[in-house]
């Protein structure tokens, strides 16, 4: 006998946790497809070759890599973005803009711990071939759509730009070569605070006595508004063109009604990925602590490693473990542990026909229902209702089935009557809306 | 540069693909939905061990295993079937019966060839805990249900009985170890006709005269009907249960409505895998010659290979790649190459506002609406909404803008109007409808 498992960081999802997963994937396709994003889906095999190198050194430590049967180098998609470039390089008919969105599992072997897991969902919106700043507004007011249609209230997204950071680093007079480390830092100013920040600056980058001072005192005095560091970069060439993208953000946002309270420009935000380019964006809860749940930016570079026709791109994820667990931790969520909403108990094996033409009836009108198989005593079906949480019961007995009655019971309050089977659909869908 | 390409046998769906793809996955969703099964989510990747040795030694061969970076022997699933086996036995408070549906991708190592794939979905539906032969006739139905939801009108559910068939078995006289090559020539009657099955039996099988007689004259002469067979198993104790199985089984569809030109007992249905023992089914359309398009059996063994509390299961499968291409082949499918409705395109740069609104307005009506990022040629931009198929394009020049008005052209049509914004959302509604 094989015992039963599964490998660690890999999940299944029994029923009561897929209700909650399904509403949320159903909610961003919606709002995805009213703002003309369109499905695509790839392969979760690729070449390792169009995967490595593209996330870094620690990124390609994760890629779960092997040889096929064939000896060919493949390996699980790390993430949809990657491919998505692969995509566009590999089918150049594509009409362009090309909005597409993809819901699927990507597989990291990472050490498996609290919320992290080797095998997860990420849910991509990505705008290719419009170098335009509204695709980053129009990426932000859906993360906004998305966020408030299930349900979220106490939420940040900081956006940025590469832009405004590369000119800031100019200003300073930082080397092209060490722009990296300094934005790795400024990253880590939320979790480690503005002092540790300039050490770990001071320790990794060479700066002369004037840059020390710009750092120590203008950037990261802690009250640092957006608005001095656009001051700093103001007259760069790279400066003005970032802030005018940011300028044109915002004003996607206010003509699509998004509260200010919603969104910062935010000089300390830098994320991880290299590729970034351009804007740059994720979303943040107050409560509970657990990073962005959302991220994303521009990354007009990464295409052109698959194609000599390089082309303009931005995107956002959001991460479908992090909005569960969230939306989980608050609360969020009253659901009941089963989608169906009503039991036919089966009284006698003779009355099966009649169960099925009313379990008929309710499903054609909409209603999930299951019939019971077995003439087990009532008590013992009812039990099963009670486990399995479904609203309603229905019991048919012998004169009812004669009649053209059933016997509703509704679970929650114990209630039930006998009503006709003509007004059956019509009572439960009141008692349900 | 990296050359963009996938693996052999895997396969990108770009959008025009997808919406077709979608569309069956979501009226299987919803049917699924309706008779109260309930979505489950399993990993990709299983232990090696649990996928091993089920499949049958050709199967074996076509498992993607590799070693992971620890060290485990892991697999891609090949089936959905296996991975909820191992679930039921993991978890054992799932409530009983448990009927749960699963959409997702498997992997075999096959040969790539036309119609076959490295990587494909599997749509299954399954009851855990029920030896109710009315668990089959509901998934019967529920095949018939979304055969027809999806505009399919000729096919034929075939349906037979492993018990039936070893029921025969006996009756010829055949030693238990000789069973299975028995089944496996039977299976090819539809293919490669009586003669050569008879002459397959003759070689591999010992025979009497008397079996070898009843063989060729009863069974295969061309004529059998299930009605000849049913009357030679009668009498036998697993005949008469296979029987009695199948009579419940055409009860639930009948009692469903469901007329009898869709199902047939047909006794040279056999079915591949060792594992069925009970009721076995498949679904062949008339045109075109694709084999089936759903398949599957009671399989009430398999669990106990995980956990000494064996479990009655049942389960069908529809493969979703057959149902496209007989979709595709048939022209069962009139639709758009996109699933957005309008384009707002962009007069002047200083409108956005105007169209960000307007598609905010449409979008809250449920209407797929994409806005153009660029200020570009008028030309340029129908050109584009011709290139992606939307049926409506909104013009909104400054004048309209001023006056609240907007012009929609019809795609189709070419007409085109001058309108008030406030009745922009029901003029579209009703020209879509």
């Amino acid at each position: 006998m094989i015992k039963p498992q599964i490998p660690k960081g890999f999940r299944d999802f029994l029923p009561q946790k897929m209700i909650l997963r399904k509403k949320i994937i159903d909610t961003m396709t919606a709002v995805f497809e009213t703002f003309g994003f369109e499905p695509l889906d790839t392969p979760c095999l690729e070449y390792a070759e169009t995967l490595m190198g593209k996330y870094g050194e620690e990124g390609d430590r994760l890629i779960y890599r092997f040889e096929d049967r064939g000896g060919r180098n493949v390996a699980l998609r790390y993430d949809l973005t990657i491919p998505l470039s692969r995509v566009v390089a590999m089918y150049n008919d594509i009409t362009k803009p090309f909005k597409r969105y993809q819901i699927a599992p990507v597989w990291r072997a990472d050490k498996p711990q609290k919320g992290r897991f080797r095998e997860f969902y990420q849910c991509d919106i990505d705008i290719i071939g419009s170098s335009s700043a509204y695709a980053e507004g129009e990426l932000l007011v859906m993360t906004h759509t998305v966020l408030q249609k299930l349900g979220f209230d106490s939420y940040v997204i900081r956006i940025n730009n590469r832009k405004v950071l590369n000119a800031l680093a100019q200003k300073i007079g930082l080397e092209e070569n060490h722009i990296p480390a300094f934005l790795r830092s400024l990253d880590k100013l939320d979790k480690i605070g503005a002092e540790a920040v300039v050490r770990e600056m001071k320790e990794n980058i060479p700066l002369d006595a004037a840059s020390e001072e710009i750092i120590s005192r203008d950037i990261l005095a802690g009250n640092t508004s957006f608005e001095t560091i656009a001051d700093m970069v103001r007259g760069i060439p790279l400066g003005d063109e970032g802030l005018r993208e940011l300028d044109m953000i915002c004003e996607s946002l206010a003509a699509n009604d998004v509260p200010e309270k919603y969104y910062s420009l935010d000089i300390a935000l830098a994320r991880g990925l290299d590729y970034y380019t351009g804007p740059i964006f994720e979303t943040v809860v107050k409560e509970p602590r657990i990073g962005s749940i959302t991220g994303g930016g521009r990354y007009d570079s990464l295409i052109g490693l698959f194609t000599k026709n390089s082309l303009p791109a931005t995107g956002t994820s959001f991460g479908l473990e992090r909005i569960v667990t969230v939306m989980d931790e608050l609360g969020m969520q009253k659901q009941r542990t089963t989608q169906t909403q009503v039991l036919i108990t089966l009284f006698d094996a003779d009355l099966m026909p009649v169960n099925m033409q009313t379990a008929n009836m309710l499903r054609e009108a909409g209603i999930n229902t299951e019939i019971y198989f077995a003439a087990d005593k009532l008590k013992k079906q009812m039990s099963y209702a009670a486990n399995r949480g479904f609203p309603f019961v229905l019991i048919i007995g012998p004169d009812e089935a004669r009649d053209g009655n059933v016997t509703l019971k509704n679970m929650d309050t114990g209630e039930q009557e006998s009503i006709s089977r003509s007004v059956l659909v019509e009572t439960i869908k009141s008692k349900l809306a």
